[in-house]
């Protein structure tokens, strides 16, 4: 019976189960199970599909949401490199445990084959770096009251994590678990969108404001996190049959509706969001002594369902 | 050459690399590689061979640091469960993706063989939880002043990251990346140490206090973070094959001197170890834009090295 008892209790940790109230406990707080069953139609949003990347790997389709609105530039040369078919045969060249897998030309190091290094097309080879924008309050901006260790304030913007600073007026995007970041160079401008990375650990924020942010994974994660780790230098795989093949990379738009997937986001301005957090933040049940009191931004997952579904994939 | 320049920017980004100060900036920070080639030897501490638990598995050796100062009894109870072969045999049985890896016995499962549950031996079936200690003047503690979302104070203590509240009185173990806790069910007192968990994602500081943690996991952590996510609830795996069977556990101390791994830690009251934290809190090089000027707990390895190795493994 003890991994049945576990299971409930870990369950519980999760908030993926609520005790029924019993007599010297108040009623458990909802899981976010029981809150997203409750959500409004209205409270979630289904994706731009000219923001939506599916990444086709053997195992599974990884799916990511640009985030223009932060790195537009960046969505925008995405978009091309993935229309005219760069990343179709390229690979996960990299796996450094606790800090990110990276994706891209096996060619384009120093141990590659120079000669065979893939052009980039019509893209950009280099892009004006676009770590943080000008606050704009036309954007939405739902602030998470708990505090920061690296950042003035936090909170969601259009479903993705960031921070602000009200003195220097600017706003970024930061690396939470699943956020897909743009590799570059030395030089700020060097990053074009060709090689890409995904925070597969703890939050690495110390990078954040230094590299620019192309969006988020919003399905499929466990296909970049669950690999074995690299053993060269920062996690680069050493030998070829080590690489995770990308079989192709497409812009949802381009396919019909049917071949889409239907995934809607939770919005991170609604009620139901809110009322995760705070379940999370603040969870009384059997299980828990001590409720935290407090989240970290990057404790936070946005639930994402398909669109028949009527409970979260998270 | 993109590669190779991205690797010297990720290299500089991860603080394991410093460039060669220019006319613009000042001399780059230094890199945590340069600041261990300089350290002491008696910066370094050999663990109590007592205290290391050697988990083999098909791929390689985990090395798990335990921690009795603060959870003297699962301490014991983890010996004892090791010395009596008990988790010989079992398994890895489950990987939520950013969130737990756990081991223990698979029979004891809702879908498990109950007539095939392996027993405990002498060891204790429960244990009063150790979730938190009163605040000790004789341990060791280098407080970390950056803040914490989670509690009031933060630091190191023997290795270990650690939190204190002054107002109650108490200290604990929190669970960054690879800290290794204990599974229980509901009730308090129902963890024994016969299922253990490991931090494989964003630290979840929420379950903080509310399980017990016996250690860390010092060496081999991508044996265990780099494992395909289980498809069952809470990633449980579904199918026997899929589990990674633990050959052996043993105490280190059991093990003729010859065969013990020669790994020593950087002791987190050390100069050198403030020196590392100082370099990733305020990185300033030609890739940095934006130094963090902060740095969270969690973001902070405890550099571990071979005796032999000038240079840390982290």
């Amino acid at each position: 019976m003890r991994l049945r008892r576990l299971q409930a209790g870990l369950l519980i940790a999760m908030g993926l189960l609520a005790l029924p109230a019993i007599a010297d406990t108040p009623k458990a707080t909802p899981t976010a199970k029981e809150l997203i069953a409750k959500s409004k139609s209205e409270e979630w949003r289904t994706p731009d599909p000219e923001n939506l990347l599916y990444m086709q790997l053997p195992q599974g389709r990884v799916v990511i949401e640009l985030a223009p609105d932060f790195t537009p530039l960046h969505a925008a040369n995405i978009r091309t490199l993935v229309r005219e078919h760069y990343f179709d045969g390229l690979a996960i060249i990299r796996v450094q445990d606790n800090f990110v897998t990276q994706w891209g030309d096996p060619n384009d190091d120093d141990n590659g084959d120079k000669s065979k290094i893939k052009p980039l097309g019509s893209a950009k080879p280099k892009l004006p770096p676009e770590y943080t924008r000008a606050i704009d309050a036309k954007l939405p901006w739902t602030p998470l009251p708990d505090g920061d260790v690296y950042a003035p304030q936090v909170g969601f913007t259009e479903g993705f994590p960031a921070a602000r600073d009200p003195a220097s007026g600017r706003e970024w995007l930061v690396h939470c678990y699943g956020m897909v970041g743009v590799a570059r160079d030395v030089a700020p401008d060097s990053g074009s969108g060709s090689s890409l990375y995904v925070a597969i650990g703890q939050a690495p924020r110390q990078i954040d404001r230094n590299l620019a942010i192309a969006g988020r994974v919003i399905e499929g994660m466990p296909y970049l996190s669950g690999l074995p780790r690299g053993t060269g230098p920062l996690g680069f795989y050493t030998q070829a049959a080590q690489r995770v093949p990308i079989l192709s990379m497409k812009v949802a738009a381009d396919l019909p509706a049917a071949q889409r997937e239907k995934l809607q986001v939770l919005r991170t301005d609604s009620a139901t969001f809110s009322a995760i957090i705070e379940a999370k933040r603040n969870r009384h049940d059997a299980f828990y002594a001590l409720p935290a009191g407090k989240i970290d931004l990057c404790n936070i997952d946005v639930p994402v369902r398909t669109e028949s579904a009527a409970d979260s994939k998270h």
